[in-house]
């Protein structure tokens, strides 16, 4: 099978699990959001991952389902909350879970989302269990953890490099990291081949955010999911934004934070202004850069664990398509 | 020692034990909220049952302050939230979380603190956390479940006595079940046992919330804590109303549904009309009786226990003393 064959099949795998396992429970007005939200769709990746990496380390694809599910459960309620103090209309380019309903709904089938997370461990052994929601626990608070210092940054002026990556780290790279590594704990792999497999999802999700953040400015309008440009309107303090303030003369610096002052109604002169600075400061090639060390970073660690090799170049491959997206 | 000794020294106990284990973690913003509604007090009747349990049944308090903290937490975590979808500008006379920061760190505080209430069971044994986490996961999803269902009564006018005290049990009552039936399990009380203690707390906690609606409307101003009257004045469907509501006469029965669609300014003769209406209809002796019946079965349920008669006896006095608030 093909790389591409191979993450279908997990996905649907996962999804046909999904189905069986989330049905629309009492009080309907606390459920049917959960089942909406789910229904959205969305790349799986996260569920997937799990999965793969199950079978990579000689478990079983189907003793890790509940695993995969409870982290995707947990996404989709990061999503819910997250779109309320957003405030987004929209997601996946439906109305968002407090639009259709309201803030309250989103509130508290978010709660139960959390909640419904942990109980799919359930079936696990007791030791099994203890250890993959310990890990649960520790990556949703971290989770939790980066969704403020991404708010708290909005009002900053002094946010530092280290600083934003941790932000990114916890904030999307630690539960790419935790579905991975609970593939790893049900297929009873080492502790030593768990942590580095962690690393190795860290490291990745990183470096993928990154890429996010690249891509934001300077993607394919065709290919890029969201609109390109969308962070230098809203003024978003990227790793691009941080390192040409670093790196940028003195007048280039000036014009940056004016620009990141202001919201005019036609951005396209910003837009191209701002990608101008961040080209001639040199944050674009820092930003590849950064790309390139933490995928590096991410296949060392993939490196020292004892998977077999075909194994190890399955994992790499996927690593590798994920960033090739139109870079 | 007297009873109310015995309770204080574990309410000094649960304190100590929730400030040495609730330090204040960054991001700054993220826990200030935490440590602040964790603060205000209370009467921390939850954990208190939780120590107690452990203790009658042969286990130490200080083993059971963990599972007290955790209980204690996630009573907190619904505070939080509850005080967001209510928009109530005070708890425990001090300004609810959302008030004093804003509703996204309510919400997100709250978040954190439902995955912080988990996090404390850690240091208890695979066998004994798995235990303790799921009677947790599910006594944590009935309470959203029961806050769905009081939201949704709200706007019906349907609903009937059997719904209303499921919504209370939910609500309210499963959590008392669980922070004893948790001492219980710290205790390695046998499943017998704990649950026939959780049986004596979910029955004694309708009782209790049955005794809430009786109070709110006939309680003695100077010892009730909240504004007497406030229910009606706020139009809910306590036990009281919809019991008055079946047993009333017709023209009590139109009286009483006029009266709850209105909201006058001032409230005096709407409150007052409506507990005469409350007594006449013989609903005030229809839930004198159901409080009495619940406390029955929960001493019925302690009596069922392989409990020393004095530990039951202990038990039974601080249900007793429970319900004796001024009725």
């Amino acid at each position: 099978m093909s790389d591409i064959d191979i993450i279908s099949k997990y996905r649907e795998q996962f999804v046909t699990h999904l189905q069986t396992r989330t049905k629309l429970g009492k009080p309907k007005n606390l459920y049917e959001p959960v089942q909406y939200i789910l229904g959205l769709g969305g790349k799986r990746m996260r569920p997937v991952l799990t999965l793969m990496t199950a079978e990579a380390f000689g478990g079983k694809a189907e003793d890790a389902l509940d695993a995969a599910l409870a982290v995707e459960m947990f996404h989709n309620f990061s999503l819910v909350h997250d779109d309320i103090m957003d405030d987004a209309p929209l997601r996946r380019g439906k109305t968002t879970v407090h639009e259709k309903w309201d803030v309250n709904t989103g509130i508290l089938s978010g709660d139960a989302m959390l909640i419904l997370s942990y109980q799919f461990f359930e079936n696990y052994p007791a030791e099994i269990y203890f250890e993959l929601t310990k890990l649960f626990s520790k990556t949703a608070l971290e989770v939790c953890e980066g969704q403020q210092y991404d708010v708290d940054f909005e009002t900053r002026d002094d946010v530092t490099i280290p600083e934003y990556l941790k932000m990114i780290e916890y904030k999307t790279s630690v539960l790419v990291a935790a579905a991975m590594k609970m593939g790893a704990i049900v297929a009873q792999a080492s502790q030593k081949d768990a942590d580095a497999i962690y690393e190795f999802g860290r490291n990745l999700g990183i470096a993928f955010q990154l890429q996010d953040d690249y891509l934001d400015a300077f993607g394919d309008p065709k290919t890029f999911g969201k609109q390109v440009g969308g962070d230098i309107m809203e003024n978003k303090k990227t790793y691009l934004y941080l390192k040409s303030l670093e790196k940028a003369s003195k007048d280039d610096q000036d014009g940056l934070l004016h620009l990141y002052s202001i919201k005019p109604d036609d951005s396209t002169a910003k837009v191209e202004a701002v990608k101008t600075i961040f080209k001639e400061s040199g944050a674009v090639d820092e930003t590849k850069k950064a790309i390139q060390d933490f995928t590096q970073k991410a296949f060392d660690a993939l490196a020292k664990t004892d998977l077999p090799e075909k194994n190890k170049a399955l994992l790499k491959q996927f690593g590798k398509s994920l960033m090739e997206r139109t870079v």
